[in-house]
């Protein structure tokens, strides 16, 4: 498939995008580039001006920024489907956060001036963009309820749940990143209390972790255990890409 | 002072709505209405249609939700110049979160489908309540940024700093809530870890509680302990109203 295609069918299938028309979608398609990317590579370093928003194709992306006193905070691991760097259009064209591709894979790289002049000439648009930024809050203020009543085996629990196809019924399988301990500092652990949570969570639900892909026999166990902690129910009304 | 200009005046000072035309001001002023809660006092429950949103003027309010298992998550609790509500126009007209008056107070009632009206005829307001949705996902993932990377009296000292007059050099006073143990449930502490964690952010910083007030003789003693382990500068950038 050519990268044009390729664009046009990633646009086509994201929220934000799916519903403007098709001469605005060629004309940001055309401004737009597949790249591919290697493990370890910095997409941008928070503060650095922004001219290019993301969607992954293929892949983990994280998202982190680091203190003053040289910590690194990660603020998400996203995968194939997902946006990043767009807001950076309301803060003043600089990115808030650094991004970097945690495996080898594929994002669109498309221009942050497309995006903000069709916020600003299309009222529709600005519409889809308001609710695109809704779902993302109330994703955060969920995240921010679930580290303060989840345990930590529940709070793992939630997380494969979120990165499941909550369609499926019966038996199911799970893509983690490869490395597990991105995984833990995306959930703000230590590795060693990720290990236990995650034996902890094995117990409990029986799940089996073979590397990175975990099955899932019994989803409704899962769902039982992990959702107790949570004032939404299954299946996850704010589930986006 | 009579209700109308009250609330003229606190549309004035808020950003979202202070750079609105007067026409339109003074209409959501006069469907609006300032209302006394007592402490304690349900605003909306979780889940409910959402026809109104408000404003604080004086009091906190705390907004949170309830678990399916029964436990109680602080989302956030608000002073005085705060407006909520206001996103679940996003929220298929319901409100995400329950709000209670945590002590007896005044708050500004007003019509949710006016606010959506007005994003919907004026495309500049559109961009001011991006805008406002953008900086209130810079705070959440700062604080989930500070749940990950800060000790417990880092935080406490982070909320302090956030609620102080920046502006303000030298001696400075800060007003909590009356009811310490709704601070705690707001960082998501045990009330025993938020003791502990308060005596050593005293110790550490020398500011002294009296009651729900604390004098910070030297801030920026309390600025080099608490914002050592954040990744933004003091002062914060994205505080508003």
């Amino acid at each position: 498939m050519a990268d044009n295609d390729i664009i046009a069918g990633a646009l086509k299938q994201s929220v934000l995008f799916r519903n403007c028309d098709d001469a605005f979608l060629s004309d940001l398609a055309g401004n737009s580039a597949v790249k591919t990317t290697e493990k370890g590579q910095l997409l941008y370093v928070s503060g650095d001006d922004a001219d290019r928003f993301y969607i992954i194709l293929d892949g983990w992306v994280k998202l982190f920024r680091e203190t003053y006193d040289g910590t690194q905070a990660v603020v998400d691991i996203l995968p194939a489907g997902h946006i990043f760097g767009e807001t950076s259009i309301f803060e003043d064209d600089c990115y808030v956060n650094s991004a970097e591709a945690v495996e080898a894979g594929k994002v669109i790289s498309l221009p942050l001036a497309m995006l903000k002049s069709h916020i600003n000439d299309n009222p529709v648009f600005a519409r889809e963009m308001l609710k695109s930024m809704a779902r993302y809050r109330k994703q955060q203020d969920q995240e921010l309820e679930h580290r303060t009543i989840q345990n930590a085996s529940q709070r793992i629990g939630c997380v494969l749940l979120r990165l499941a196809d909550q369609a499926e019924t019966g038996e199911i399988k799970i893509q983690l990143p490869y490395d597990k301990t991105l995984v833990a500092s995306r959930l703000g652990m230590q590795p060693e209390t990720f290990s236990r949570a995650l034996s902890r969570l094995k117990n409990e639900t029986d799940i089996v972790v073979k590397g990175a892909t975990i099955e899932v026999d019994d989803l409704d166990r899962l769902v039982d255990y992990s959702c107790s902690a949570c004032s939404s129910e299954f299946p996850c009304k704010d589930i986006f890409k």
